[in-house]
């Protein structure tokens, strides 16, 4: 059976460089070529988040990335501001109740774009914010936000998880204030899922605790400033998501990240000719790494994605509140020559029958 | 420049089924396939442990694996014995600490096995111990040492590292006791590192506390029972692992053990009449994944990994106080034919060469 390609907003489609990366003979993490790797990979994800500061890799997913930077940058009690306005930022806090440290969780519409007049004014040692909303497929206004929270809070650590916007648009760690971004291999990236990254800024690199074993940050920093791991990586996801980010960059960023919105804007467009609601709000910037719609009251979800399925696609539906409620397309992966022709096609004719 | 063969104890040359999978169109976690393969790769990995209980994967390390065991069965302040006889058992007692256990870690001269009498009589609440010790070469009789905890401490739960004894070597989890196992993907497995397993018997299930958030082998369990995982996992790696258990299922594992020590003792045979001294202690049983030599005095092992270089191979030196000080060689990865034979033929040219 042929394997579905995917709409999905991750796992992507491979990169052809990806893959080729992949169907070389195994590397020793220990050897110079590997320690190469690891300073590359590192410098270019670090250069591209607009920091000064280091990437830190971590073999895990994002959620790993995350904890770990909320270990590292937090203690126990520690008062940070999660504002809640779908799945990964709903993680965010469990995360933070899990180190135990003191969220202050705020809930906003699922869809909506989080404020940033409502930054809290009491005492707040940081904040946990998403840039991406992969599950309502809304860009939160993370400059401002983060702004707001430095404005008010000089001292506060801002963390941000850039999960779905690394790589797909433009983050400004050091132009925006953020003290740490976390990012995964397996969306912008093209790569196979289990590598995850925490870039930390200037004051994110000082304010590193240690915290547990295997996901402490500050003593894979050293090792990493080595050009070593503390413990085996994950090296050929390394080497993967190494050559993915050679290609792109010797095909300029700013291009791609037009590109991305343009081809997420099409589906949109696509969606409203289909009498589709976007699920972002009316005002909500619209993350380029995913288009989501309400589907029409009594449609099931199952059927819609068998629809895509039949055609070849995974699309994917949502999560929490919106399961059963949503469907959710991506184009960040990499698609063969006419084949985002053939998605947009196939999109048309499917939604253009749901209602 | 061609990228040197393996002969390290980890990672090793991939099978060719898993560098197959490695080729596929990505596959997305959350379809059935996906389902399939983490039921699939589970089952397998339980069976060939020799347990009633159920593995749990993990994307990360196999120190991955160690922490997540250590923390979801043992509670701060836990009292668990550790018998410290290399680089690996090392890292148990480390782990201990990190996660505020109180480790009883008890120092073995490296290369020794553990005599199963010196298991403390004061209380204990666990031991955490170590098949095959990959730093010296040593196999620690760890059914004799499980038993004697078992047998001195009926409440105690036994942990062991079994990383570079799966699929190398027997490993019976409920015959010999033990609670919980842990293991990697680029050992026996022949896959790219990046995904661990936590193997639970029948005690180890339903002792299970929950820790962490990431690691927190409870919520992975859970999902996995539902062929889920909890967070993204490193599904490329999972569907290499699978498809290399099956080929070396479908050829006996029986064979292949057998197999896996001939060729180890082969190397030893060599050593021998270079006039090597194996860095097992007489009386230590030789794990079947790495062969280890103490070099001549005064003999660099920087010269001796070029001259293997020099012919296309990676080799390991030693590790903490053997650093410098050993060569440790592996052929627990995969061959082509006739590169066993050239690797053999090299090992014994360039080692006569040594004194």
């Amino acid at each position: 059976m042929k394997r579905l390609r995917l709409l999905t907003p991750g796992p992507v489609n491979l990169h052809p460089v990806a893959l080729a990366a992949l169907a070389q003979p195994q590397l020793h993490h220990r050897s110079p070529e590997a320690g190469e790797l690891v300073r590359d990979l590192r410098e270019r994800i670090a250069r591209l988040a607009g920091t000064v500061g280091e990437a830190v890799l971590l073999g895990g997913s994002g959620t790993a990335a995350m904890e770990a930077a909320v270990r590292a940058l937090f203690a126990p009690g520690a008062r940070v501001w999660v504002p809640v306005a779908g799945k990964f930022s709903e993680r965010w806090c469990e995360i933070a109740r899990a180190a135990e440290l003191e969220p202050v969780c705020d809930a906003y519409e699922w869809g909506s774009a989080v404020p940033p007049e409502t930054v809290p004014t009491g005492p707040l040692d940081g904040a946990l914010l998403t840039h991406s909303e992969t599950s309502t497929g809304v860009l939160q206004p993370l400059a401002e936000l983060s702004a707001r929270v430095r404005e008010r809070h000089p001292g506060a650590l801002v963390v941000a998880d850039v999960v779905t916007s690394f790589a797909l648009a433009p983050v400004r760690m050091d132009a925006w204030g953020l003290d740490a971004a976390v990012l995964g291999s397996q969306k912008g990236l093209m790569s196979p899922p289990g590598l995850a990254a925490v870039v930390l800024g200037a004051r994110g690199l000082k304010r590193l605790r240690p915290a547990g074993y295997y996901l402490d940050l500050a003593r894979e920093l050293r090792a990493q400033r080595a050009r070593q791991t503390a413990f085996t990586p994950p090296i050929n996801l390394i080497e993967a998501a190494a050559a993915v980010m050679a290609a792109l960059e010797a095909a300029d960023w700013e291009a791609r990240f037009a590109r991305v919105r343009e081809v997420n804007e099409r589906f949109y467009a696509l969606g409203k000719t289909a009498g589709l609601t976007p699920v972002p709000a009316p005002g909500a910037e619209r993350s380029p790494a995913t288009a989501a719609f309400y589907l029409p009251r009594g449609m099931p979800y199952a059927e819609v994605s068998q629809a895509f399925a039949a055609r070849g696609w995974r699309v994917a539906g949502g999560q929490g509140p919106l399961k059963g409620r949503i469907l959710r397309v991506s184009a960040m992966g990499y698609f063969e020559d006419g084949e985002l022709e053939r998605a947009w096609r196939d999109f048309a004719e499917i939604t253009a029958r749901l209602r």
